[in-house]
């Protein structure tokens, strides 16, 4: 994770920014529905970072961990001309054939998203100063902590990604590029067609606010922010439908909702809405 | 490893960039005796990278991870305003109390180099263009190819790590910083005096002559250029010399010199030559 590439200088304190990229590399764990076993980090620092800033990004990345059982073992640190945290995680399954990856989506398997979208990219865009000061005011200060929140300090979804994997996912990805990015890559990697609806898809609360802001669709920001972190999972419908994971009270996922389905046709991601197809929903946020 | 500061943009082909960036990180376990096992290689491209280039900076990893049977399992790609290659290597012993730490040398113990020193410090010297045109010639192109290779290919020291570990040592460190101040960090970390002798130093073909065109000691040169990856141990004299290390048929250690000893005395390290001790001799080439 690069300073000016993927957050930018004075928008995260140093302790977000070592929970935010320790949460990015953890995340591809869960899509994968691994146990997530140990990190380790190489931190570059600019002349002139202060130890207690350092240490700050250790600490962010040190609490992460502990709250998930990971192990922060080691690492290194060298002097860069640009900030950059680079974490290495191991993830663990007893079994190789456990662990799910991006290419097994098949027609008439279901596709679920946990937890809610839209609300890091309405983060950063409070962040960003993109939202007028009277808005972000009637925002209210919760929910303004909640948006700043989803963006500075995601929480890989692991648990979520195991009781997915253990309840017969066959594609799986997390949603660092976007719901519209990331679903496009399981449907390129699976060979299948995927069609969202743009109904379904579970909007955070306070990006109808910040979308209106800016003059945008909160469905469209739901569907092409990223950096969500949450999980799209391609589930064969039998298992989708027995599983009832919305009504098991797995505390991993606190909700999944079902936003499309996996059909035949040509590799692709569709999304449609009461008034049908749509287009133009490549990740453009 | 960051273009920039370990290493500058034209010195070094991409697949030697990749070669020596795992290398340096191979390097930290070939120092504490572990078994090698897997790498993970995230990679930060500034806008303009070409496919080619990456493509041989990966190749040069690659090749020699296989030569070792280290497994270049994975990683990340990602982009930056700086070039830079951060491995990630996982070692292995069946006992951790196998593994060799900084902190165990003690009074008594004889100090050893594997290899010979000098060599990367002489081969920068060349790509630096320090050395005027007609020595560079006299040098002739074998010992040239020889110093560039200590420099921009080194081969971390794996094998001897393991075989030196197994003979008793107490304390080992690998020579990135140079043995002056890498013997420091044993000398400080174990809280001992090192002895070591100038006239003992193992000198790499063609440092002499190098040195001499940068008005230096030679000797010098092999006690303070860094890079050179190979290995400084602290053995206990009883197993230095039963072991014999130096006529066992031991493919893994070309060489292994004695250089000096462990004594009492205030932590740090101390140079001696025919003359009694030196000053001056930390890092400063």
């Amino acid at each position: 994770m690069v300073q000016g590439v993927h957050f930018r200088a004075g928008q995260l304190s140093p302790q977000e920014i070592g929970h935010r990229a320790l949460a990015g590399a953890l995340s591809d764990l869960a899509a994968m529905g691994a146990e997530a076993g140990e990190a380790y980090l190489a931190l570059a620092l600019p002349a002139g970072t202060g130890v207690d800033e350092a240490e700050a990004m250790v600490r962010g990345a040190a609490e992460l961990a502990a709250s998930l059982g990971v192990a922060l073992l080691g690492g290194d640190v060298t002097r860069a001309p640009t900030l950059a945290l680079c974490f290495t995680v191991v993830g663990w399954a007893s079994d190789a054939g456990e662990l799910v990856g991006r290419d097994g989506a098949r027609p008439g398997d279901r596709v679920g998203v946990t937890g809610e979208l839209g609300g890091a990219g309405a983060g950063l865009a409070l962040l960003d100063g993109a939202v007028p000061g009277d808005l972000v005011q009637r925002l209210g200060s919760q929910t303004r902590a909640a948006l700043h929140a989803r963006y500075a300090t995601p929480r890989p979804r692991l648990g979520a990604g195991r009781t997915l994997a253990a309840a017969g996912a066959r594609a799986m990805i997390d949603l660092s590029d976007g719901l519209a990015a990331d679903a496009e890559h399981l449907a390129q990697r699976s060979g299948v067609r995927i069609e969202l609806s743009l109904d379904a898809l579970p909007v955070a609360a306070g990006v109808s606010e910040v979308a209106a802001a800016l003059s945008l669709d909160p469905r469209r920001m739901a569907a092409t922010a990223g950096e969500d972190y949450e999980l799209c999972v391609c589930l064969p419908a039998p298992q989708a439908a027995e599983a009832d994971l919305l009504q098991q009270p797995v505390e991993a996922i606190e909700t999944l909702s079902w936003v499309g389905s996996v059909v035949e046709g040509p590799p692709g991601v569709v999304f449609t809405d009461a008034d049908g197809e749509l287009s133009g929903y490549e990740h453009s946020f």
